[in-house]
Parts: structure tokens; sequence; C-alpha cells
């Protein structure tokens, strides 16, 4: 029992110390590794299948909304880049530069993509001429190079993989609408798969993307009450048509700018999904993005007909269409449920000649540790339902943890306190000067995280200056 | 009708210009086009959505072996790159290099990866310890550099896409058997997804990967008669792990050198798929890997009842499974069928007023041209029926292709009449001596494309020198 014990005591308790807990997570759930390169990371068999599950059900949400994938390259020349002003300025400071190609110096360096707007609008600029050519709706999946100073495993590295959308549209009001239908996709995404409540709303000016006309967002609350910006959604006008003079005749024969949008979400969620869900066992996956939905545990599988009923329940899963898998390592059962625990596994089937005699077998819910009595009959049916269960007891958690951890402010005390007191969300009002974000960024370490679709009247002053308010914000100490 | 033919004339007769039919090919049926970065090209969606196929396809194979998938870094250290020396002399000559992140010079330049056997054996040097550790089957779909002077759609460009299999295990048999289970995995996909018959067999000295003990390929045949290697699989045996020092204990506590392989398909192989299949109409995809397999077109769709019928049937068949649109833009039909054509859709259904009063529409294939009438109740039976001919017809045309273009020579002369006169392969003996390989590539520009497992003793002596033969080499000019 000694050996039974030990993966556990390996993880630091969140109360404790939330940091070194998610450190201990990702490395004890076997989900990634640092590496001899600086700033990048490695993703493992785990991690790597759970981004493989939101890559399959986010591009399949894609599909239905008329995406098509593509690639572009992977290098910016320089001058492509300085192109658009704003995004120039964003981008430049954090890119990798490649200066030579095999033994010679490149005639003009280029940069590794820290994402793809540039390439995307230059390529557009020859492929769209008519109105017929428009829409275009593209994405694809990459990664990108942004030069982090300080990294964490999926929340920040100087390479990470994520998708990039990138349309064209003829007018101001669909690229508006492509904007907000691809952050409802997200949203969506978050909530059904993920099991992960999220605000909707704008940046401010401040928080905007660089180039865009304007930014939404996604922001979800992990369980230290920090936020995790977990996708955006930017709608460009016509800034970046201009720059790169991407031009389409009308049914007019009249030339016109054309409209344009870009969003993405990157391996950054997969830190959202341990830090919404995890506990001090491990690692806590809702069952739709679980590689691994169902763990059968044999017990004393050296009994006869132990390991036989083990497959024989996992091929009728598997039949159903679950994902599942028999642990029929030499390990001890304790050990073996302790890492189904530390992957997050959705539930453990355990099976042994006791349970075999009664017909039966235990399913044990990683969520809340219940354990119920399945007929051998009905183990299809159960595990569909429990998986359902699983998935929405989930989501209602954190959608429990995210309402208990959201306040109000209508005074700059109140704010203080509850920034510096309480961890979670502050809904407070604000005048839109942005000399009132820098102030609480300086002195709170604190950011508006988004202007929400769903606005409230908390008071009629800006929380910070008292000035007339204009919009009610959630404001946050952020990862 | 001009406007019907102008798709069509648009592209160069392979007869005429082999080189200039594929680039027309590619261009018109918009798999992918040049972008302002020399030498990269961007993956349109007809050309992306090619790749997405052979991606579910073959990382599914993978996983019915074992494989798990995972994702190394971009970069890989200057230091590292140098560690295996054949491997080294190999690449750095054709690197791209990252000498500043952000605004600050790199203290070590790093290459972007052309490969990642370094990056793995850095990975597995602190993730392999044990016996128990074994073995470990990993692999990644990522874009790679390689910095090419010359450069063609697919087939060559300074970056492609591709998969990259990195194995680690206990014993040289093990590693053997992985290798020769890859390769073969290939091989099966070739033959069953892509209707493209292979020869299988291993590289000579000369023609083997950087730092492999030994290389195994599958090469398959163009219709101009060149040979492309579409695949390979590398055992490495200890060489790297000996250079980079990855070692296990064995079950009598004893430090042992693990043995490894590794294993790679790129986009490279879309070209053998246009070059294998394609002729002067276009495009020609087996519906294995078609990303479109049925095209319904409409005829007189404006007349009542012909768009709704159109929509029925393709419900009816995306309902089976099949990947099947409608083309309801305002083109003519004729436009229509050219573009089906140049697409390499397998076959459309063509549907008008007539068609309905018959209760039949038309299956129009693109192999062969020919045009059945189907009862409109038996639309789904006979498309399930056609694709499938139509799947074993084109694979049953490439081999006989290859099969009429593979010729034998027993001397000098005979080998320089067949490489010169008579594209395809040429089965010869050879001495096993690099000095004839090297004539044969100077004065032939052939190379030595495999040593096939079906070994034919043709002659007794080496085509090019006289001297006994040691193997039986299939020869040719090579893409």
């Amino acid at each position: 029992m000694a050996n039974d014990k030990k993966l556990v005591e390996a993880i630091t308790s969140m109360e404790e110390d939330f940091a070194q807990w998610y450190t201990d997570v990702v490395k004890k759930a076997e989900l990634c590794d640092y590496s001899s390169v600086k700033g990048c990371m490695i993703i493992k068999p785990a991690g790597y299948a759970i981004w493989e599950q939101i890559q399959q059900q986010l591009d399949a949400a894609f599909k239905k909304t008329g995406v098509e994938n593509v690639y572009m390259p992977l290098f910016i020349p320089e001058s492509l880049l300085q192109k658009e002003k704003d995004h120039v300025e964003g981008f430049a400071p954090e890119v990798a530069w490649v200066t030579h190609g095999g033994l010679e110096p490149l005639q003009e360096r280029m940069c590794v993509r820290p994402t793809s707007e540039t390439l995307f609008c230059d390529f557009y600029k020859n492929e769209v001429q008519s109105y017929r050519d428009l829409p275009k709706v593209y994405n694809q999946w990459c990664s990108v190079v942004r030069w982090e100073k300080t990294t964490r495993p999926f929340l920040r590295s100087r390479e990470f993989l994520w998708q990039e959308g990138h349309t064209v549209h003829a007018t101001a009001k669909e690229a508006q609408e492509r904007t907000i239908q691809m952050l409802n996709v997200y949203a969506d995404f978050a909530r059904d798969v993920l099991a992960i409540p999220v605000v909707k709303g704008q940046k401010t000016e401040k928080e905007k993307f660089a180039g865009a006309e304007d930014t939404y967002t996604i922001e979800a609350l992990m369980h230290d009450g920090k936020a995790l910006q977990s996708g955006t959604s930017h709608n460009f006008g016509d800034g970046f048509a201009r720059a790169f003079d991407i031009q389409y005749t009308d049914k007019n024969n009249t030339l016109q700018y054309c409209h344009q949008t870009s969003w993405g979400v990157s391996t950054r969620i997969i830190g959202a999904v341990i830090m919404v869900h995890g506990d001090d066992s491990g690692l806590k996956l809702p069952p739709k993005v679980a590689p691994t939905q169902i763990m059968i545990v044999p017990i004393q599988q050296k009994k006869e007909g132990v390991l036989d009923k083990a497959y024989e329940l996992k091929n009728r899963l598997s039949k159903q269409g679950f994902r599942v898998k028999v642990d029929d390592t030499d390990k001890s059962p304790g050990w073996k449920f302790n890492e189904c625990e530390m992957r997050g596994i959705p539930f453990r089937i355990e099976i042994g000649p006791k349970e075999i005699e009664n017909n039966q077998c235990g399913f044990v819910r990683r969520d809340t540790r219940e354990k119920i009595s399945v007929h051998l009959d009905e183990v299809e049916t159960k595990a569909a339902e429990l998986l359902e269960t699983i998935q929405k007891d989930m989501y209602e958690a954190a959608k429990a943890h995210l309402e208990s951890h959201t306040y109000t402010a209508s005074s700059w005390e109140e704010f203080c306190d509850s920034i510096n007191n309480k961890p979670g969300f502050v809904k407070a009002m604000w005048c839109g000067d942005q000399a009132c974000e820098n102030k609480i960024k300086e002195e709170l370490a604190a950011t508006s995280r988004c202007m929400p679709f769903e606005q409230e009247q908390i008071s009629n002053q800006c929380v910070c200056c008292g000035q007339p308010a204009k919009k009610m914000v959630y404001w946050g100490r952020a990862y």
C-alpha cells in the first residue's frame, strides 16, 4: 500500500500552492514535459490526445458553419509583417527571426509566424477579385511562436499549437456577424464539450488585438479565482484590407475594400480544463474531451475468468462507441485507482471474482467518487447515462464556482477589497478611460477581462475615478 | 459553350509537356498556390482536404499498431543537431537558422526542424530508464523545413507537412520488426486508399537516410515513367542511442543501449496521387481519398422540382456516409461537368426533368467517362458499388502502367537504352559498389530506387561494371 499512496503524495495540495499543484498535475498526469529548447514544451501522449479531441470536435463545429481548412507558410518576410502598423508594433518585439537558409544569409530576414493575418491578407489580395469570390472562410491548424520571457506548460510557451481562422467578406455587417458567430462556436464548445462556463464580451481598446477594430473574448474562471482568456474573435473592419489592398468589384462594378475577421483557440485551453476541473487527486476530464472515458480495472486479475470478463466488457463498451481501456498491467488495484484519478478518467469499472459471481461490477465516478453497483447486463446503458451525468454535473459545479466567485463593487474600496481578498471576477462600472484601466493594473495587478454582452447597471459612476460610467466590466487577475 | 471549354483548354496536354501539365492541374484544380515566401506553398482548401483524408486514414492505421501522437518543439539548438555525426552532415547544409528571439540575439542559434530525430532522442534519453518503459512508439504530425534550391508544388518545397514516427525499443529485432511493419502500413495505405501500387525494398548505402543503419522505401511510378519515393522507414540500430546516451536497465539490471526507428510520409504523396492517376482533363481522385466523392449536377435546375430532387439525393447519400455535394451554382451544366473532371471527383450524378420523369438519374464515372442510368430507388446501393469499382479499377490501371513500364536489362547497352528511351523502372543486377551507382547517376541521371524485397536473378553480373552481382536493383529517373 505504500506504493499506492506515492502517486498522490507527490502532488502539492491546491490550497497550499495552486501554481505548484498545476505543475505537479501536468507532470504526474504526463500531459507535457519541458524540453532542451528553452520555453518550448513537449506535449506527451496523454496531453496530445486531449488536443486531438479538441481539434476533432472544434473542427467539426467549424465545418458546420462553412469553414474550409488551408495551410499557409511558417515564415513571414519582414516587409510583409510591417504592412499593418498596429499589428507590427504588437508583434515585432516577440518574434523569432530566421536570418540564414542553409549556408547563406537571407536577403530579407523572416520571422516565424506569431499569427498569420499578414500571410492570409497577402493571399487574399490575389485570390479575391469579384463579389463572386466572397466570402472566404478559411482556417488553419498549426503552431505559432512568440518569444515569451516567462513560460508555463500550456498557459504560456514560446511555441504553441492553435487554430487561426481568417475570413474575408463583402460587407462590414457580414464580418461582424462572422466574428460573433465564431465567438459563439467557442462559447458553446467550452460549455458543451469542456464543461467550462464562460463570460462572453468585448475587449476594451487597451486589451484588444493588435490591428483589430474590435476583439471579443470568452473568459473562464479558474479554481484559484484567476481568469483565463480562452478564445478570441476579432473584427478587423477594412483596416487590413486597406493596408494590403484587398479589393473586390461589387455587382455595380465598383471597387470596394473587403472586411475581415480572425479567431483563435490554442492549447492554452487545456490549461483551463486542468484548472477549472482538477482537484488534489489530479486531473478531472469531462467525458466529451476525455481520450479514455472509462478504465476497466480488474481485481484479483490472476483469478480465472477475471481478465476475460474485463476484455468482454471492453469490447461491449467499445462497440457502443465509448473510449474504453483495460488496465491489465501488474500494478496493484489501488495503484491503478490512483492513476485513473490522476489522469482524470471520468469513471472506472471495478470487476473481480466477487462481482462476477453476483453478475455485477462497480462504477466509480472520478468527479464525486461515488460508487454504484451495475448489473452486467446493463453496462452499456448505465455507462451512457453516467457519462452524460458526469458531463452535466461537472459543468454545474464549474458554473456554481464561477457564480460564487463573481462579485460586484460599486466603490473603489469595495473594488480593492474584492480584487485583493476575494479571488474571482469583479463586476464594476467603468468610464471608458484607459487611465482608469492603467491605474487598476498598476495598483491591483488586475485587468479588464471584458465588457460582457449582458450588461448590468451596478452604479452610475466609474469605480475608479467616479466619472459617469459607460460600461459594466468584468475585472480580475488573469493568467 | 465557349466558357465550358476554357477550363480544359487551359491545361497543357500530358504528352506535350508533363511538367507543365502537372503545374496546370495543381493550379486549375486549386490544390495549392505559390506564396510571397520564396519556396513555400499555400495549400488551398481542395488540396488540404486531400491531406486531411490522408491524415485521418493513415493516423487510424498507425493507432491500430499502437502508435501514440505527441508534439515536439519546432526548433533544434545547434549543439543538439550536431550530436549524431552522419545526421548533422546530411542536414546542416539545408536548414533555416533562427538567430534572434524578439529584439535579442540568441546565445545559441537554433534551426527550424528539418526532421526531429535529435529532439526525440533528447526526450527519450530522460524518458527511458528501464525495460518497463519500452517500447515507446510515438509519432507527430507537423511541418518541417529544408532549404531547397528548386521547388515544385507538393514535390519539393522549403516547408512541407508530414508525419514522423520515432520509436525506441529494447532489442535490435524489435526495432527491425517495427521498421518493416510501418513500411507495410505505408504500402498497404498506398494500395488500398490511394490506389497506387508500389515497389517495396531497401535503399542502398548511398541513398539511405543520414544517420540510419538501413532505410526502406516504397517507390511509385508516375505516369511519365519517373519514380517517386513515397514513404520511408528507417532502422537506426543503436547509433542514435549511443550518440545521445539512451540506455535502459534490462531484467538482469544491466545497462543496455536502445534501438530506434523513424518513418515518414509527407504531402509529397499528394504529388503521387496527381501524377499516377491524372489525365488531360485534370485530377482523378480514388474514392477513398476524395474529399468529395460524388457531385450532383442538376440539369435545367430552374425547372420546378429539379433542385429539390438533387438535395433529396444528397441527403440520402450523405446519410449512408458518402461525401457528396450539389453544384447549385448558376454555371452551365457543361462547365460544372468540366469542373468535376478537373477536380477529380470520382463520379457525378446528372439529374434533370427528363431523368426525374423516368425515375432515373445518370452516373458518370470520372475514370472511364462511362455513363450509366440508375433507378432513383437504387441510388445508394449503386453509388456504393460504383465507388468500390472505381477504386479497384484505378488501382488496376495504375498497376498495369507500373508493370508495362518496368523493364529488365542484363547489359550496359540495354540498361542505357531503357533509361534513355523507355521511361519507367529498370530492373538490373548490381555488384554493390557505390562507384557503379555514381557512374549511372552521372551518365544517365538515374538512381537506384531500391533493392526490392522480391529479388530476381536477371544475370550474374553487375549491369554497370560486369563484376559478380550481389543484388537486383530497381533503377530509374526520379522526382
